[in-house]
């Protein structure tokens, strides 16, 4: 018999289980029964899969967000010793309870304070919310300091670079890439893509998505996104942040080196790989993702962005660039246009123009706390629907 | 001023210093002098240019294997504090003289005595000499454990390898992966190889490298002996190290995690990169090697060997797994084919032939002693010499 990988058999919540990163985080600690035990276990609205999960896992509480299905949850979970809990407050509170690690897996800004809340109290957190770094990367970055917290980023793109990154010698990084797969239009031309239709920009080429991140992916505002939540995960300056399009999304991402090395991981398109990475770190335990054969993937290609037909490329680095509260006024303009774009109000190159319009609206405070997040993240919503009406 | 990449100043012996390896090992010592003190300088017969390195890097000693070159030697650096001496055991000697690093640079069995002096008392041995793990690799691993040395490899290869290899954690690595070029002759054909001359063999496609190293490319027998090396390198089993052809040579070495990891360094084609790694570890120093840009170049590709047209691949796993003498027993064989080849003297798909022939024959010791492995080394001449006579 093999040596476990483990030593010791960590605790570990998961805020979003339900979820597509959830359900993978799943497969894999019910993979490990060993190596983890389970805390708490919240999902949205899904309560019968999240009862299936928590029973599965022998978690010792499961949390719904949606108040009104309390008693629905309680009766699932009628005969086990599982607690059950509902409401924002309580999942907030499952952030906070003790664990070694939080998976951070809750989509959209309803993921920040939970997710703060593991921070705060020194977890080891696997990172897959990308709000809580682009609209409060700074103060998920000084909590994540307080608290003595590890981030642990749980994306291929940033685990990648997370796995090749040398934190020790940050003076020998010259650069870091995020590959791109380029999205679904890759090749269209401005003119075309002023056709597309939201079915035409939902169907992902490499990875099985939902839609609003498939839109995001179609303008590469996911990778704006991406340099941004970099940007907070690596001590790099933003001019050392690039952007590569690689259509295969095979090398998931690189870092460059003084020396002219440049270190990169690659695999198949498999999220368990780099949720294994954070659950295992700093050790690596086995994951059922498929093995890479290069030699039958036969070629991968690259080519620099085009950041005319891919205006969220520059908007992103601009934002970066602004600093303070661009990134979270962005974000917050760009998922209103998304949901436009999806029920037809506005056209697919609509989508950065509304994200621009916001920004140059400006008046952009710096972000002093989570209330001030939330302020300019509910302002920015208004402004962008207000110039959605005007279009 | 930016904050220098070293906090002392190492002292570096180079043998071999007016070879490829060396006079690339010296460009980079010339531009660090506050990094790096020079004790000895070696070379083998260019006493002209081993005479103005050791003055350019104002080195302790100077050696020239070629005894009768001793006077000459001796004149180029008079009025200089640089000590000169000559032969053999002066070679032997400027291995065992106390340096932070010793990079091993003389190609063929001669560097395998001052190679082992270096691991002997400890130094950093940065390893260029080929010979040193794959006809002696057993001797070597021993004497740098014994000596408490830390062997880098300097080959884009092994040091690839080296850079994303996880030592603290080495039953998370699944596989090695090699990439190769494939050499001049990978998409020929067994009868177009049969008509092949050295003039062919010699025209590498990516590296510029001396005659036998190119035809070692052609019979892809290089990558056979980068195999042996790796396994003395890495602590896996045989069973995982593996060849990938790769024509652009671009990913310079791949390892394989339990998780679906694959880490991998990726370059421009220049020696200063991976000797650069060797000199600043476990720190990184700057090195003027082109910048890798993978929108520039486009297209990689992959594809797996072929080892009915590359038999020097089969040969060289099976005398992996066969183990003691029957690496150095190859290597020497081979080294006698690829002369007669380019001697004319036989054919280019004789080569593999020869070596087979010569590994068939049997008779294989165990390598007790250094004695031993050049007594074994003599002996595979011989018989190869005998098989050629033969043919």
């Amino acid at each position: 018999m093999p040596e476990a990988w483990h030593q010791e058999r960590r605790s570990v919540s998961v805020l979003g289980s339900t979820g597509s990163i959830g359900c993978n985080t799943v497969d894999l600690l019910a993979r490990n029964p060993d190596a983890f035990s389970v805390e708490v276990l919240t999902g949205n609205r899904n309560v019968k899969l999240l009862a299936e999960q928590a029973v599965r896992l022998k978690a010792k509480r499961a949390v719904v967000a949606d108040e009104s299905l309390y008693g629905e949850l309680k009766s699932l979970l009628s005969g086990t010793n599982i607690a059950c809990a509902a409401g924002e407050d309580a999942i907030i509170e499952a952030g906070a309870h003790p664990s070694d690690i939080l998976v951070a897996a809750i989509v959209g800004t309803a993921g920040l304070k939970p997710t703060l809340e593991g921070a705060r109290r020194g977890a080891l957190v696997a990172l897959a919310n990308k709000e809580t770094l682009v609209s409060a990367g700074a103060l998920m970055t000084q909590e994540v300091k307080n608290g003595g917290a590890t981030l642990i980023p749980v994306d291929s793109e940033h685990s990648a670079i997370f796995q090749v990154f040398d934190f020790e010698r940050v003076q020998a990084v010259s650069k870091i890439t995020l590959t791109a797969s380029g999205g679904p239009f890759r090749e269209k031309s401005l003119d075309e893509m002023q056709a597309m239709t939201p079915e035409q920009a939902v169907a992902h080429p490499n990875w099985d998505m939902g839609a609003k991140i498939s839109v995001d992916s179609a303008t590469m505002m996911n990778k704006g996104l991406e340099m941004i939540e970099a940007f907070h995960l690596f001590p790099v300056p933003s001019e050392a942040i690039e952007v590569l399009v690689h259509p295969q999304s095979v090398i998931h991402s690189m870092v460059s080196y003084v020396d002219g090395s440049v270190l990169a991981q690659l695999g198949t398109p498999d999220m368990r790989t780099p949720i294994a990475f954070a659950l295992a770190w700093p050790k690596r335990m086995s994951a059922p993702s498929e093995t890479l054969s290069l030699a039958d993937i036969g070629t991968l290609t690259f080519e620099a962005p085009d950041t005319v037909r891919f205006p969220a490329l520059r908007l992103a680095r601009e934002c970066l660039q602004t600093g303070g509260a661009a990134p979270t006024v962005m974000n917050a303009a760009n998922e209103v246009a998304v949901a436009a774009f999806l029920g037809r109000k506005i056209g697919f190159l609509d989508i950065a123009r509304v994200v621009e319009k916001v920004l140059d609206e400006g008046g952009l405070e710096p972000l002093s706390d989570l209330d001030a997040v939330f302020a300019i993240d509910a302002e920015a919503r208004l402004r962008a629907a207000a110039v959605i009406d005007r279009l």
